[in-house]
This record gives structure tokens, C-alpha cells and sequence, in this order.
């Protein structure tokens, strides 16, 4: 694909559209805007725009199809697979302006908000009104609700409370062509045409460009317990986890860290955790719901369960600070494990019982391609993220070898029924894997739905596909 | 679009796909296979085919294009909205003879199964092993789950567990071009492309003949407690429902009965019930968990809410079979009105606080108009089924007077928030009312799909687009 650039002719018509003080081409601000968090890549808009409404971006959607000039939208840019990377420069459409909560209807338990709400400020705000948004990625203290839309964003809550998508129930989005649709409608349930909503969710800004969301909520759950289960072998522990929803129980959160984990973030954060020397990985389990009771019985229930699997301690996080402390540690793993080294993450994910077998897998991998690799997630979805850590290992391994590696940890888990990613999305950095889940007739369907929406390529180009 | 024949030739051909024994041209087979449970229509296809395999539904679709024969779908033949009805004739393809369910992974929780599979046998089979599936519609004793998921059906449990599309992991599918894929992976959550999973259900047979699906399972609740709530306000009992969502409690059912549509009920099936004639309608509650305390706990909240809201009676289900009884009512109220007179029915979705607008609505609407509905359904989903009965009215009304209330109907809901179908689809009976929910803008991207997907227009034609 042959992209326009960005002349001074194209300059003055966004600055036209969006008002001057919202068009930037200064070294610093399109500095800021090369990269996200995936790795350390970094690629360089021409200019970086922010607009305020779903008209101005109508507008830019035009003028790039005119211009054939290629168009990135960026959230928070807190993504881990490089989808908000302009890798063909052009223009970056920055969503940070978009940061309104419109509406949140207590009647109907729904809530319309812009896409550029940090999704903890979102979680506050309904919390205020004894509601509950669950989706709750790691870095939800920064991340946009938009980007959480674009990438289905999980977080330890899914295994109970699923993920973005099922809590989207319409959205408001500008088309590549300009034109602005609203996806659905403001219902629970919808058998009204084809589901356009669940199509541009998880579609990683290739589609459409979301400026408004309508979310259901729940009734905020008032009471929770934290556990802290620590285990002398990691297979065993990631063992337990399927037994304990086969024994009846859906907890809130089932994490899963390995000890190297543990180790890398106990550096990173101030925690107060003692572990022995011989524990090899930790489970952090929560249930939630409204009868301080039944919780106690859930957690005896759990109990039972962990010492069959060996484990000998069950840890009750007692007070609020307490289960702040251990969630605190839990959402510091890829931080920490970032600071320590140049890293790669994956992002696994199979049937939940799966998960020892993906395990073992990733290690002998490892092993056989010469990287450490530190595995933490959410277990209770079969969700683990893989940090391949780089450390003393040459550059020209680094480049060869572990590519190798990633492919076959990926063939494992389309063998043990999974795929590629659980909740990251493949972006820039796992396309070139997408034959691994996908044949030639997948792709070119999922292809033939991108050129429908988007004929010129102008949106977010080159992600997703080859 | 000029279709082909089923000529001697292709019959050839389909025998040799089939066998002998599963291609069927006689009167009688081709006349059962003329109608669904929609109104009184029917179509006559030129055959019928009961495949046995994916692949020899792909050799189908592959003379299908050659020949430019159509081809329809048809689960059961329950469908409300004229889906499995072979409106240019061509082949009928039943999915009868896909009824085996292929595993049930206690493992993973998860099933997977052939789409001619019964609801209920399906959820029988999983309670048995201590697992739930819960869409439920009120066909589930003969509605086949393929047909379920190309509605997305609902049920009286959508209002806590979500619809089909929330039980599906990966379905596998052949295309109209004959190409067999799975649409996604069995994972809780999956970040990996386009959501060709979610894109497929409720696309009531448009895109793709659906061979095998994969399920997500739940643990069974191992108690509930049902409800019934007389008031002598039908606008009032609507007001209750979202007050109790409000009030932190989340019903695993929560429905709406008019009086009429009890009362139809009753002369239909054998139900002991008294109603004092001041009621105008019922609200039927249920409630369901693991721990019986905290159920109680819940109806003591729910019945101080429906007090609030004039109910002075909140009746406990004492008995399984006063419970079975309730529920036998409330499913054969669709039967039981079908057999009362000609009708249309309508699948009015809003927000759930909305309820009582729409069901004001509908009412003034049909005196503009001079007809009678009686209504009933979801009200925890803000899905209202509106059975518009023609009784004395003369055929000219009921073929110009009700289609036009039947717009005014369905441009309330859209003003509501809401839209056309909640569970039903759209199919052959509302295609004509798809401008009210969706601009030409919004049309076209869906016809785009369409044609991506089918590009000769053999599949199910004729349904959801005008």
C-alpha cells in the first residue's frame, strides 16, 4: 500500500477541523506519541491530532481516504501489542479529549461514557452508586475504556464476570468512509441484525473508530474474601485451579503467579510477603457476592480443594490493606518484570485445565531455544501471560531463537484447543503468527471484512494482518 | 435474483452427497418442511436434504453456487420470525440427523455438540453432571440449539446468565462458498482477530451453516425459589422489575404476565391458580444460588420491593411442582395465545426501566389502530413479546391498520433505546421494519457482510434485508 504524506495543505485542514491548539507536529509531542507499552518499539507519527467530537473525526476519516493518508487511533496508549503504533506514520488521532462520563442511568443499570474515561475513574464513578463495571485490566489506573474495547481487555475479574465485550451493549463509531453509525442499541438482548457490536470489539481500532459506549453494569457486589494459596509445585497449582470451579465455585478472581514472578515484583514493590524457600508459585483466589456467609463456605469449599492438590497454607488476606497489598503486588508482576530486562509478552491462553500442560510446555520450549521465561495470569480463564525474559541472552538469539520459540509455545496452544491471545490482541507484534490459530480461508475472511469497512487501508494499517 | 431449478440433474447430484435415503422430494415431506411455528406461512422448497456431515453440507453449498440454487437452513422448525422458511423455494437443508453431542468436558466445563441437538436433552445431559447451559427459550423441548444460536435465543434465565452468544466459545461452520472453518478457539476469552464467532450467531443462517459448536458451562445452582406476584396495575407490576435490579438483587428470572395472556393460558393448559379479578398482572420471580439462606434473604428484599410498588401479595412456589406448574404456564403462553386466534407476534426489546412506557405504548397504539394485543415476556430484560390478536378484525385492517400500528410499535422502541427484536430475529416477518432501528449507512455494511460472505446470494436469501 502506497500512503499519502502529510503536507502543509493537509496540516491546515486538521487544523481546521480540530482548532490549532489540538494539531501537534513538535519533535516532543510526536516523541510521546511513537510508543505505547509493547516492548521497546517505537515509530513516529507525522502529526499527532486531538480531537473533541465524532464529527471531527469524521472529518480527518475523509480526509485521509482523499489523501490516502493512513490514520492510528491511540487511547491511553497502555496496549501490549503495538496496536496504537502509527507504523506508517501519518496521523495520530490521540482519544484523550473524549474523556466524559455522559451518563450513568441508575434506572436502567447503564452507563454512556466517551472512550478517553480511564476505566478506574469509570469503576469509581459507578461504584459511587453501588454499580459494578467488572473489566478491570492491570493497568486500569491509566488505561482508556476505548482501548479496553478495542483490544477486549480482560483482568483478574473476567473468570467470573467475563470480559469488555460483555459489557458493551452499543457503541457510537466513525466508520473509515466518515460516516458515523451507532452499532446497536441500549438493550440486554438483541436479535436485530447482524452483531456489528461484538464485530468492532476486539477489532483493535482496524475498523471503526469508537467515540461513544454504552455499557451495562451490575449491582456491586458489597462483600469480598482474598486467599492466598501458596504451593510447592506450580503444575500443582495451576491443577487446583480447574478443581475448584468443578467443585461448584465460580471465585471473582483466580490469579496464578510463579515464584520468579512473585520475586521480580516483591524487588519492584514494597510488599509485606513472606515466602519459603520452597514455594514455587502462588494462587490468589477471590469470591465476592452480597452474603458474608455463603462467601465463608466458598472459601472453606476452596480450602478443601487446595490441600488435595497439595497445598499446606491457605492464607485469608484479613483487612483491606491486606487484600490492597496482595492485588497491588499482582498488578506490579509486568511492571517489575519489565524493569528487570528487555522482555517479550505472550499472551497464552487454553481450556482452563489446560494450563499445566501449557505450563510445561512453555519451560521445555525454553529450554530448547535457550530463554527464561517468568508465567503469571489469569488462571481461572487459562489466560497466562508468558514473559520471555532477554537478560545476558546475545542479541542475534534474541532475534532468531526466540521467534522460533514464541511460534511453537503458539502451536501448543492451538493444539490444546487455545489461541494466541486472550486479552492483549495481536496488534503489530503477533501478526506475523496468525497462521498459527488461522488458515488462508480465516484470514481472507477476516481480510475481506476489513476492506468492506475500510476499502483504502487508510485505518490503523498494518496491524492485525500480514 | 434469478435463481436456478432443482433439476433432475442436481437431484442426482444430492443423492450422490446424501444418499439415497436423505433427499426427499415428496409431497408430504416437502409440505412439513413448508412451514415454521411463524404465523401461518408457508414456502415450498423443491427438496429436502438431510445431510449427515460438514462435508457433505459443503458439497451442497459448492452445487448450490455452481447452480445458483438456494439453500435454506432449518433447525427445528420452532422459529418466530420465518428464518427456516424457503422463501424462493430450492433446497430445504434440514439439521436433524446432527444430533449427537459430541463431548461434555467436566474438565473445562465446556460441551461440545451438533447443532440438531434439543435444548433440553442438551441441558439435562449437563445437569447431570452437576453443570448448567441456561438459554432456555420456551420451545426448549423441541427447539434444536443450531437454530438457537442463529437467532440468539433468550430465555426466562437471559436476565441473569445471558443469551446463547454468551455460551459459545467457537462454532465450526461451513461457508456458503463450501469452505469449512472454525470461527474461534476454545477459550474463555480470545483476543485473537476478528470476532467471527459472534458475527455468525444471530445471523439467523445468512452467513454460514453451523456444524458443530463449542459451549462454555457453568456449575448447576443447587437452589432457587420462585416467586409469583399478582397486581392490579400492569404499568405498576413493569415499575417493580427495575426497582428490584436497583435494590442489588440480579433474579434468574424475573417475567411479565398480562392478565389476558394468564387467562388465555389457563383455558389452555390445566394450571391451578385463582386470580381475583382486579389483577392485571402477574410478575413471576425466581431466584437461584447455591445457599437457601441468602436466597430467602433475597425474596425478603424482592417482596419489600413489590410492596413498594402495590403488590400485596407475593406468593412462594411451596412445591417442585407448584414450581413446574408456574413455569408450564408461562412457557405454553405463546401456544396458548397461537390457539386463541390468528396472530402477529412482535419481540419488543427496551431498556428494562422502559418497560412500562412501551407497554402504555403498545396499548394506546393498538387503540389507534384498532387492534388488541396481549403481552408478556422478559420484563428483567426489558424484552416484551407483544401477540397482536386479528379475532373479529376484518382481513383489510389486519393487513394495512396493523402494519402500520406494528411501525409505530417498533419506532417506539428505537426512541426507548431499544430495537425490533430481542430473540426472535428478524427473518422473513420484520425485514420490512429494518429502516426503523438502522439508516441506509447501517444497511449497507450489513449487506457488505452478507455478500462478503455469500457473494451469490444462495443461502438462506430472501431473510433479515429487503
Amino acid at each position: 500500500m502506497e500512503y499519502g504524506k502529510v503536507t502543509g495543505k493537509v496540516l491546515d485542514e486538521l487544523i481546521a477541523i480540530c482548532g490549532t491548539d489540538f494539531v501537534f507536529t513538535s519533535i516532543e509531542v510526536v516523541e510521546d506519541y511513537s510508543h505505547d507499552y509493547t516492548e521497546d518499539l517505537r515509530y513516529y507519527p507525522e502529526v499527532v491530532v486531538k480531537p473533541r467530537t465524532a464529527s471531527e473525526i469524521s472529518a480527518i476519516m475523509k480526509l485521509c481516504n482523499r489523501e490516502r493518508i493512513p490514520a492510528t487511533p491511540r487511547g491511553a496508549g497502555t496496549g501490549l501489542s503495538g496496536g496504537a503504533l502509527p507504523v506508517f506514520g501519518g496521523i495520530l488521532i490521540s482519544m484523550e479529549r473524549f474523556n466524559k462520563i455522559l451518563e450513568i442511568d441508575e434506572r436502567n443499570l447503564q452507563a454512556t461514557v466517551e472512550p478517553g474515561v480511564i476505566n478506574q475513574v469509570f469503576q469509581d464513578a459507578v461504584i459511587e452508586k453501588g454499580l459494578f463495571y467488572p473489566p478491570d485490566p492491570a493497568s486500569r489506573g491509566s488505561c482508556f475504556l476505548g482501548g479496553n474495547l478495542a483490544e477486549c481487555a480482560g483482568g483478574p475479574k473476567a473468570v467470573k464476570y467475563g470480559v469488555t465485550k460483555d459489557y458493551v451493549l452499543n457503541t457510537e463509531v466513525v466508520l473509515p468512509s466518515g460516516d458515523i453509525i451507532w452499532t446497536g442499541a441500549n438493550v440486554l438482548k438483541n436479535s436485530t441484525g447482524y452483531n456489528l457490536t461484538q464485530l468492532l470489539i476486539g477489532s483493535e481500532g482496524t475498523l471503526g473508530i469508537i467515540t461513544k459506549i454504552v455499557f451495562r453494569l451490575i449491582p456491586y457486589p458489597t462483600h469480598n474474601l482474598l486467599l492466598l494459596v501458596p504451593f510447592t509445585s506450580a503444575e500443582k497449582a495451576c491443577e487446583a485451579v480447574a478443581a475448584v470451579f468443578r467443585a461448584g465455585i465460580t471465585p471473582s478472581a483466580m490469579e496464578f503467579m510463579e515464584r520468579d514472578a512473585i520475586d521480580y515484583v516483591r524487588k519492584f514493590v514494597d510488599v509485606n510477603l513472606a515466602v519459603a524457600d520452597d514455594i514455587k508459585a502462588h494462587l490468589i483466589i477471590e469470591v465476592d457476592g452480597n452474603d458474608m456467609d455463603a462467601l465463608f463456605k466458598d472459601c472453606e469449599r476452596i480450602t478443601e480443594v487446595m490441600n488435595e492438590f497439595g497445598a499446606t497454607d491457605v492464607l485469608f488476606a484479613e483487612s483491606a490493606q491486606q487484600k490492597a497489598e496482595l492485588w497491588k503486588m499482582r498488578r506490579a508482576t509486568g511492571e517489575a518484570v519489565k524493569s528487570h530486562s528487555i522482555y517479550k509478552e505472550e499472551d497464552t491462553v487454553v481450556p482452563r485445565a489446560e494450563l499445566p500442560a501449557l505450563l510445561k510446555g512453555v519451560k521445555d520450549i525454553g529450554a530448547k531455544y535457550g530463554f527464561r521465561s517468568v508465567c503469571y495470569g489469569h488462571a481461572g480463564d487459562g489466560n497466562l501471560h508468558v514473559n520471555i525474559i532477554k537478560e545476558e541472552m546475545s542479541d542475534e538469539d534474541w532475534n532468531t531463537q526466540v521467534p522460533k520459540g514464541i511460534r511453537e509455545i503458539f502451536e501448543l496452544c492451538v493444539k490444546l484447543g487455545g489461541t494466541i491471545s486472550g486479552e492483549h490482541g495481536i496488534g503489530l507484534v503477533q501478526k506475523d503468527y496468525m497462521d498459527v490459530p488461522f488458515s488462508k480461508v480465516q484470514l481472507d475472511l477476516q481480510k475481506g471484512i476489513k476492506t468492506l469497512f475500510d476499502p483504502n487501508h487508510i485505518l490503523n494499517p498494518g496491524k492485525m494482518f500480514n
